[in-house]
């Protein structure tokens, strides 16, 4: 680690002032007093009659409507592209969800389409015009990456990432990126460039990490469909926190390649990007767009598996399913009241649709916890810090281990310890896959999915994953490279969901009791609750139909 | 690197009793003197008169046909394994093929098939019967898995390679394992327990490694379908040198679990296991089989992509191909005159047949191949010679670089030096991969395969790569993970494939002016020359299509 050569705050001015103008350059949302604003910061904004009623009904719109209604030419992409900007930009002023302001040229861009359909008669690609915000690590050159560090905070790229190049050939407009926490390491978004996020639906908690910004954007309605990055819950943790589906597909299923990464060039763990939205048929649609035969990304990416986007993979169509689910804890840590109403909920309301749901047990997921973060450390320690000591950037506290690896340097890893760590990692994984197939019992087959929490906390308080924070529920499943989608269940109810009685709670561990002493059911009152549903890995179709399934048998039992 | 606390040379001699006692219990092949043989052992051994008329019939067939024989009741699993295995004496007494001779077990399941056809009048899979040999890394707990290492050459294993039980559940027999070089390192077989194997088609060269004794064995029909591995041309260069058919296939797509390895938990280059086999269409066969839907090794091994086998891939069936061609050398070596020539004679036969033969430029093929050593060293190196150190083995000239990594030890690598080099691996296979789609001209797709040799030489002499190994032909498409399946095409012949003029020969390098002066038309006549055809990543089936398609083309200009 070298001493500081540059000040990160210096980074941070010059890329804070960049992201003002450029959104000055279009728009100027309403100024507030802090402490006037509700905790529903996107149902303020809803009412507080900044937007014309053109624009509501727009940003209220699901990604498949608007795709129809811009290529029937209802609605222009400008015009949609413009009300998702101005929306974007109070998102900013309200949540501090957006890094890179790509207004500009995703003006220009849905000029160009709009033109081209009028001309033709014919879209682009089934994503015509329709605006996708992107996570930070998303390269649209020449704007920088920062991916939180202020290293990188200032600096051009220059290369498209491919995802960018294919989702523009498919008609897509970009028009902002969004904010991430440090090295995109952090379960919650706040970084030392752009400062921190905040939830959408509540201000007082975290819009979750590390594609944070998304969740606040989308949950805002600043954006119809956002792409993360996911490689221990960055997809699923903000999805959740803000009430969204969000995909967390398994690695080589979506083209991956020139994304930036927090530590370059580490693949123990896989990192995967994935939309959220809150509509799954959204989810469907991207996925079905991106992985079509006309442009084959398996042809473009050398990590994709040449398997198109399939549908009605359930077979025979509405058979009945069968689920484990983790209720309870993971051998590491319980959730809070209203994360265990939502499983009982989820439980219940399947049952009563005829599906199977049996309690899975969490064998191994302690020692893949253990060693997921070992991997990050190991991997990332020099890549991390290298970084953030050159700017004098402060250590956030739950990203300590990095610091402590970096210390160690080049002796934190050796081709003996390389190669235990990966016979280690093979053997966990193949015990799960063996124990998911042995699930089969009594002639019926194999769990089709499984059912766990995203986190601990329905959504936690700003700053509330510093001390202690558990990838457990969301770990495990890029230690297993499966594929993974969140769903929102319900909202935490200071009236139900009461907390445990600590004197007789049978915590786990230490941060078990400290996660359920901070549960406060006045602060967490309407926090947004959802869970995730695990499929196999590369079972992405699976995963969204069951989903579809969970959700609607959800509605049922309403 | 410890002092040697034990002597290798004890380990052999307990080997090898127990190899020759095993042999000893069923088969007494007949002795001869070295002098006495000709330069084609498998010639020579199915005239001697050791066979009955029968096994010199059952020896001769296909895969393919010895099932059906076995399925309609013509043959017993009993007599056609027994055929084997004697035969497979006989290639051990004059090649050195041999490990694990599993003859007593594999007779009991060849008898226990035999009983269940004969009672329930069904097989119990795809392979009902057939005797299949597999690589001394192919686990058959509780035989010794010694992947040419003394330290391993006693131990008794305890878990079947995944692909083992798979195969079983299939109705294959096992009857014996072959032999391999150290750790299964180098590119002909030879080890300090077993010794070394010759060529079954001219005693006087190699066959190859790292899969040599199936080479050698199938070669010498005493085995209708082995199994190889192949991380940097082990299942390819022992194949083409024995005449025959080898898929080397992409990571993931058949199952790879419990495989011994070399250097374990080494994953930078991945290594896969793959069908051999004088049979193109046993290949086919093998494939369909263990890629069933019923078995679904996608759910009994974690990496293994849920991709079925598909049939007529190539669509419309009989379209025209294109093929590029690597017709010279690879910017590092140029072949030997027979190999040159069958290069030439595989372009004018598919042009007569009206396929397109492009000329493929082996842009990156060095950077690769300095890549793949370096990797090799780099991680291997403490993992093999604390090995062989222990047991006071001698290393063999090709492996010295594996010496001077273990030198090192633990400072060979860091966080950093890996994630650079994964980072520079993953920008080299990307690049390929945009070349090769990029190759699309004037409305017609990209190139459909590429057509290489394996190596140099035809086969090389005994002993010829010690000092002039050459991974150039068949380690860059380990790098890429594509799918490359070799075929026969010609032999060696003194009279029509003379040697280069070297007064006048432009060398690339020193090494590749040795190979050329190795080139000796009197001692390579006759030898075997064989080519590969490399796909995409996981384009198994389509690989297979097109080898059919230039087997066929080089058939109709005989």
């Amino acid at each position: 680690m070298a001493s500081p050569v540059k000040d990160y705050r210096q980074e941070a001015a010059i890329a804070q002032k960049r992201r003002a103008e450029a959104i000055a350059a279009y728009f100027t949302p309403p100024k507030v007093e802090e402490s006037q604003l509700p905790n529903n910061l996107t149902e303020y904004a809803l009412k507080s009659g900044y937007y014309t009623p053109e624009e509501l009904e727009i940003i209220q719109t699901d990604a498949e409507d608007i795709l129809a209604k811009i290529a029937n030419r209802t609605w222009k992409s400008l015009t949609v592209t413009k009300a998702f900007a101005k929306a974007a930009a109070y998102a900013q002023e309200l949540t501090n969800c957006l890094t890179e302001i790509l207004f500009t040229e995703g003006f220009e861009r849905a000029q160009y389409l709009d033109d081209y359909l009028e001309k033709t008669g014919k879209t682009v690609g089934p994503l015509h015009g329709l605006p996708i915000s992107l996570k930070d690590c998303m390269v649209t050159a020449p704007h920088p990456s920062s991916v939180g560090l202020a290293a990188l905070a200032n600096q051009p790229t220059d290369k498209d990432t491919l995802l960018v190049t294919l989702l523009r050939d498919l008609g897509a407009v970009f028009y902002v990126k969004t904010n991430i926490p440090v090295a995109m390491m952090m379960s919650e978004t706040i970084n030392n460039v752009f400062g921190e996020t905040r939830n959408a639906l509540h201000k007082a908690l975290s819009c979750g990490g590390s594609s944070g910004g998304e969740g606040a954007l989308i949950a805002f309605k600043g954006s119809p469909l956002g792409i993360g990055t996911d490689i221990g819950g960055s997809i699923r943790i903000p999805a959740a926190w803000s009430y969204m589906y969000g995909l967390k597909p398994s690695f080589g299923r979506f083209p991956a390649y020139g994304t930036r990464s927090g530590i370059p060039g580490q693949e123990f763990i896989l990192a995967v990007n994935g939309p959220m939205s809150t509509s799954l048929k959204t989810l469907q649609l991207y996925s079905e767009a991106v992985l079509g035969e006309k442009h084959a990304p398996w042809t473009r990416d050398h990590k994709v598996v040449p398997i198109p986007w399939r549908k009605n993979v359930i077979q025979p169509p509405g058979r009945k399913l069968r689920f484990g689910i983790i209720s309870d804890h993971d051998n590491m840590v319980h959730g809070h009241p209203p994360v265990e109403r939502a499983l009982q909920m989820t439980r219940k309301a399947l049952e009563a649709q005829g599906h199977e749901v049996i309690d899975w047990k969490p064998d191994g997921h302690v020692e893949i916890i253990d060693h997921i973060i070992e991997a990050f450390h190991t991997f990332g320690g020099t890549a991390i810090i290298d970084h953030t000591s050159a700017y004098g950037e402060p250590v956030f506290p739950s990203m300590k281990g990095f610091e402590a690896a970096a210390k160690a340097g080049e002796k934190e890893l050796g081709p003996t310890k390389l190669r235990n760590m990966t016979i280690k990692r093979n053997t966990l994984q193949q015990a799960y896959t063996e124990r998911w197939t042995n699930s089969a019992v009594d002639g019926k087959g194999p769990v089709d999915g499984i059912i766990q929490a995203v986190a601990p906390q329905a959504a936690p308080r700003l700053g509330g994953t510093q001390h202690n924070l558990h990838l457990g529920y969301t770990g495990v499943w890029n230690y297993l490279d499966a594929a993974s989608c969140t769903f929102p269940v319900t909202f935490a109810d200071k009236n139900i969901d009461k907390p445990r009685d600590l004197a007789t709670f049978q915590a786990i561990s230490d941060r078990d009791r400290w996660i359920q002493e901070d549960y406060d059911p006045e602060l967490y009152h309407g926090a947004p609750v959802s869970l995730q549903c695990a499929g196999r890995r590369l079972e992405e179709e699976k995963v969204l139909e069951m989903v579809e399934v969970i959700s609607n048998a959800l509605k049922q039992a309403k």
